[in-house]
């Protein structure tokens, strides 16, 4: 009888809460409002897999240069050229940037490390999709992050295309055998990413936001869906600490003194 | 004089609230929003069919692939290929998928397994109804579940024929006699699915939401609409124990540390 | 000098309220929440008509097919088929259905009995209207009801083009004397139907919601708007007993443990 | 020196709020939700109008046909019939109606009595203004009251047409110099209108909403701006007796047991 | 150096909230909902410029026609006439009418003193700022009022085109020296205006709203923004007296029996 | 390893609250309703820059003329024209103006030194792009204002061309190794900016408000967002001095007497 397979988050305090670790080979989303902490929960999930566990593992960056990447994580102490060069980790940027197709003329000065995959074609979901399957099977990654499939927006006039790129690519990650988080900008707990469809693509969905507490902001972390697995219900407060994602499941997020959710 | 029939729902507690158990050949919308317990709920009605009542079931999938089904609900025990294996239970897997017409150039790879009806022809409503009523009368089956006709979203640009297809699908299923469920995504326990019409198309409603109380969440499910029977008016506690979904109508829901609906 | 009559709703308790009785030869708008009671409040409406006051009655179905009507109305011991013999009552099912029209591939069964009427015409508003009046004549009904004009939603693309549509039934049914009472769902208490025009075609509006009460929902009834009648302002507690709809006009709905209006 | 002069409003208590009575020659928008009792407020303006102060005065009726209004209005003794006889009164029936063209196959009856005026011309906002000049001058009327702006949503497909066609009208009617009140339908007591314009063409807003108060509902009427008139700022309770609409300034409307305003 | 330069308001309270007066040569936002007084304010700032400080300056009517504006203020004891007269004051009408263009069909009787300079060319935007900006060079005013700038959205059928207009519009008032006010109609204080752009389009914005106290309504200003200057944050009460308006920035707005903001 | 550098912001309290300074060579979010210090937060981080710092700046208008930007800072006694004299600062006024394009019938006045850069050429992204770099380069500018984005609004009838050219912008400054402040209007506290956007393009986003308190309004500041920074998540109370901006991190924003957020 098949069953739910799982692996470890690289998160301390989320695989108790999740009762035994991501579903292997699943994607998840990961919906949060700007600065809630989910490309960092996302780059970690990749870092401690590499370092704990020996799992080669992607980032696929819509949105950061992956110098600025390496630059965030830093301040973590994670030395991500260290494993980018032992060929345990990649950072695939597929930034939308638009340039100026005149060579003579060129208005923004783009370094050449920016863009080392993509760079040399245009900017489709099928493109994409390829260079992750090629860095993929290059590394042996088992493990990929997608951040943040909302940037997508930047590249369809329309809804419904925009609807069919993010399915594909989703269904494309899944199909393969990856596990996958993929994070999602949302500006209201309850909205879980902007095109309406992102919490029915996933398996399963972490929800992470902030309070107003008092004249200060506190973490929280809450699994809304995970399926197959009987995972905590419970919100989970958190921290950002010197070496990431810190989750106190044991301390209250609802005290007394929360004026509410910001977002 | 004609009367409403029933057939039993196979989810502990509920045919009590229901006043008999689900109105035989209608139509019942399951609502809630993300990781309420649609698919579970929607899962255990066939699974518990077959085992407890002898009725074959058709669970027809427009979200996850069969296998992924079969994993998830392997953690309440249920062996679905085995009622497969039997031919009480069958799976119709329609996930909407994009693939790569050009087949020397498969970007992502579906397993076989995984449209084992409906991959050799294109997708349309028309030939989703065909096949399953192939299959109804294949199995003889008497109870089916659609999970979800949100995901038929991703099938149309317009809001217009989406909710033909709907009605369409909906209209089919109850004209053959069969019991069904049909789940629907929804991020608000005033919304009942994303059409705007599910809640007029379906003889019965179901809603499944999640109230945070202290720092945790607990599950809720309540009948809407049920006609022609008497139903309960009351909200019930359910829990998704290691044997599926079990109701506690006795215990109740909405309690002094309750801190509202999530969705 | 002209003045309003009235003629008695069949609703216990509803005529005291009304200051008499509805308004003979208008069109009442029945507004309400899934699962609130529109269709067995305006099929009580027909039923009592009929039996208690002798007078003919038709309804217009434009949600459930005619079998449905029958056995959901069965639970109250009202026998629907017995009427129809005699020419007091009729069930025009005109549920929007798209039917496949290729003969040879019938992908999904109708039952002959379901479109007893409008089955050999195409449906449009006029065939819709013809049918109505040829019935009424034959019968010599005084009372009608359409169940609900919500659904010709599923008919139209476009907004304007669907009013035209709503407007010519309420006029058409407004213009031949009869009485009617024209159900429409609304999800929230303050929208009264789903065009937004419902309520000024309309020449009274009934209001039909459900309150949070602990931890089970009431029903409530309350009269918005009834020109020429001086109606109560008052709401009604009412309940779906085994007779049909009961009021209770002397209860007060707004009690100290209600937590507000759910839809 | 120019300055406003006023008439009496026909409405008692409603000229002490107003600091005199309505601006003579300007154009008065009453806003309001379905049944707060716009109808009746500007009827008794043009039925004192006539039978108090011997103004002639007409009513525009773009949603009730003659016949209803005259029935409607008899709940108050008041006699509409006598006044037309006489050539005091006059009512415009331009309710928006469809009508089969083929004259072998009407569908419909409509009354030769509901369109006196306007059923030889085909509707538009020209033709209606022409036969209200037309009504005006024969009469002598120097008060108007169109009823409901409203239900001229129901001729447009675009807001842009709509919202000139309400301007035209209402330009019109305050060239003339015919004191004119203008009913809108809302939903929400700080919406006024639906058209998004009303307020701001009309020189003055009175404003009708109901709240709940206790398990009952009660009236209220508000001056919200009246242009060049030192008026009362306060919340007016009123009650529709059976003389028409009584206005109790001293009495208080937002009592303790005021649960909110309903529309 | 150059400073921010003032001009007095002519509203007594105002300069001193302002910490000066209006800043010259710049346009300012007053911003409300029907009837809070943006009319009267902007009259005001006018009227007293020129009996206060021989300033003249111009009204640009987008609204009323200048007869009623007169009338309006007549109740104030301010004779706008003889300003006119004396070339101090213009009042530039530019109401947005739809003219029948037939000449031997004139449907609605506009007198010829309602459009003194725009009549005789048709409406836009160019042709609105050539007429004003030959006023102000004839009457060498630096006072310029547009009330309200609202009133263009019944002129476009774009909200682009719109923007463009209200942006050139705003432009020539601020290159060409004036000092000027726009009013814009808003029914809902965080709104401020209805294009969405207004309030970056202002240099300064001034707030009025209603509050509901007990069972009345009280006036409130607030300076919600006014580059270059350090202007009060409080909110200041006002009464619209038989002298204009008169602000009591002493008395307290948010009192214990406020029960909040109307609009 | 690479890590995140920081330079000075310039405002006094604020470099505490960021755990340093602003990161370098990165695009920051300053976004708040009308009236809430944007511009001159901004116009700080530039002038304090220059002044104490001796680093070269640019603060590009898109809003205001360069002589409006002058007169509101001279108010703090910056002077920003000595500044501009020593080749330290420069103003590109890049405010989108409509012009005759005819010479000969030029409606209104533009003052010469209002463009001093961006006047010949037409606006297009580009254009304004080449211009930036080019002064950048002049001046060896490193810090860069753009006041506001949402002024960009003005100039695409399309949002999805809007968002691409934020996006060239922004990604050009960034790209330029210069620290970037982006303003963005805003009407709600959670919605960062009227595109959708601004948050996942900017690594920072810094969030200003005001609060009711009492009678009055207070101003905060909060970091809601810093990429590889470990920054306070404190809400700032600050004032906006003789001086400029100075920030408060000491005083409590959320007081008893606070009864919400403005914007």
């Amino acid at each position: 009888m098949v069953t739910v397979e799982t692996v470890p988050s690289g998160i301390p305090g989320l695989d108790e809460m999740l009762n035994g670790g991501l579903p292997k080979g699943r994607a998840i989303l990961v919906s949060g409002g700007p600065g809630t902490g989910k490309s960092i929960l996302s780059a970690q999930f990749i870092y401690n897999g590499v370092k704990q566990y020996d799992i080669p593992g992607i980032i696929v960056s819509l949105e950061e240069p992956a110098k600025t990447i390496k630059e965030n994580l830093s301040s973590f102490g994670w030395d991500l050229d260290k494993l980018i060069d032992e060929n345990l980790l990649a950072i695939i940027d597929a930034a939308p940037i638009q340039r100026s197709t005149d060579a003579g003329d060129r208005i923004y000065e783009i370094s050449a490390e920016s863009h080392p995959i993509l760079g040399e074609r245009s900017f489709n979901i099928e493109n994409l999709i390829s260079v992750i399957h090629e860095k993929r099977r290059e590394l042996k990654a088992t493990r990929i992050v997608v951040d943040s499939i909302t940037n997508l927006t930047l590249q369809h006039r329309e809804l419904f295309q925009l609807r069919q790129d993010v399915l594909t690519l989703v269904r494309s990650l899944k199909t393969t055998g990856v596990t996958s988080l993929l994070t999602a900008e949302s500006l209201n707990v309850h909205e879980m990413g902007r095109y309406g469809l992102e919490p029915f693509i996933a398996e399963g969905v972490i929800l992470l936001y902030m309070l107003r507490q008092g004249n200060t902001k506190i973490r929280a972390l809450e699994i809304m869906k995970m399926r197959g697995l009987n995972h905590s219900m419970d919100a989970a407060f958190f921290k950002i600490t010197e070496n990431g994602i810190m989750l106190y499941p044991e301390e209250r997020v609802f005290k007394e003194d929360v004026r509410g959710i910001i977002w």
